[in-house]
């Protein structure tokens, strides 16, 4: 996504901090507090403008949400559409996924999702990539035991290398879906870039993987 | 392929024994007696009518190749084949890669080529699938140590299977490939079925895995 300030972005932002958390390390470890229920909290790293995030949300009112994203231009759109349907169980997050571990603790969270992550194609931007293995690490200690990451893309390159990063790291791969949307896959949310890409002609990758 | 008998093949097969070993069994653990030169093994699993097997020993004459195949009406064509070539680096074994502890022990094979194995569609018929763990805790049974499988096919669904199969038993994910044709390895030898189904615009998959 282009870089770009929107007037009044953080304004906005702040305007609405029941939904975009501030101070979000204050809830590092009690995650719960922040969520009218308990129940097991999935969050998505780079979340964009939130259709993924906040459909799954809707779709899924069991489960508690929370859309992370570094770009203020990109996130108000997340907030836009997450005010206009007032939902309990999905909140965002104004911040860095490198600093998740400031925000998070092990076993905070039950779920990552990966969407359409940016794909530094270039090989010395390796380690910028969100399935690089400092990433996985870092997953680690936030997620539960036998915690999962759910990865989609239509970038070829991304999700070859990203295979071969989940195994180098030992995770187990227990879904996987070489064209998703020709798959018997069922209840998928589309996010924008897949709704962007499919609509060209891509085909959408996805998989599932596990710690152990 | 379709079963049916070739008059005349097994008889041909016997007039070869240079090529085509009989009674193999009796080179468990000695398969360097067989070879001219003593070079790392590789055996193909499935090889059909003996394009890819061939191809490969005429490209890399420092390795020795065995193509196994247990159905006569089709390892007569990569007999002929071979008659023609004349090449010393590459057997046929007219077995079923069933029966590999048979003829093959521990630490007498470098690498295992599947290439376009039956896809047994049916989760009933899962079992048979070449790399159903069964098989690939056989091919440990017979492989060096970090041994690797190298697998092309163009079935999206045997693909998929494998790659959890492949990482549900432990293996490393060491190279992917989601569109071989049009990617950057090279020295690829098709087989009969990546021909036919590339010419029919079916992308072609490819993997390695490297036992630990
Ligand atoms: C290509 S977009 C995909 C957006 C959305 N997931 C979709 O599928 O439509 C990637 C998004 O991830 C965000 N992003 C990339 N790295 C990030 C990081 N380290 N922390 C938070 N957000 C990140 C980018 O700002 C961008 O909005
Ligand atoms: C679909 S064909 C592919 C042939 C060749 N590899 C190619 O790519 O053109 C699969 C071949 O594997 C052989 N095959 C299947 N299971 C086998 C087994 N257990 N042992 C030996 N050969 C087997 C079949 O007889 C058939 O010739």
């Amino acid at each position: 996504m282009r870089l770009r300030n929107k007037p009044g972005a953080k304004a906005k932002l702040q305007a609405f901090p029941q939904y975009v958390l501030q101070h979000p390390e204050q809830y590092k470890g009690k995650w719960h507090a922040v969520f009218e229920q308990q129940q097991p909290l999935h969050i998505e790293i780079g979340t964009g403008k939130g259709k993924f995030i906040i459909g799954m949300a809707e779709a899924n009112p069991h489960i508690n949400y929370i859309g992370i994203e570094r770009q203020e231009s990109v996130i108000v759109s997340a907030l836009d559409r997450l005010v206009a349907l007032e939902l309990p169980n999905v909140k965002l997050l104004h911040i860095d996924g490198m600093d998740l571990k400031n925000y998070f603790k092990k076993d905070d969270v039950d779920r990552i999702y990966l969407n359409f992550s940016d794909p530094w194609p270039k090989k010395r931007h390796e380690k910028r990539r969100l399935t690089h293995h400092s990433f996985l690490s870092l997953y680690k200690d936030i997620l539960i035991d036998k915690g999962c990451i759910h990865f989609k893309t239509d970038n070829q390159q991304l999700f070859e290398y990203s295979l071969m990063s989940f195994s180098a790291y030992g995770l187990l791969l227990t879904e996987i879906s070489l064209d998703l949307h020709r798959s018997s896959f069922e209840g998928n949310i589309m996010t924008e870039y897949e709704e962007k890409f499919s609509q060209k002609g891509h085909r959408i990758y996805r998989c599932e993987v596990q710690y152990s």
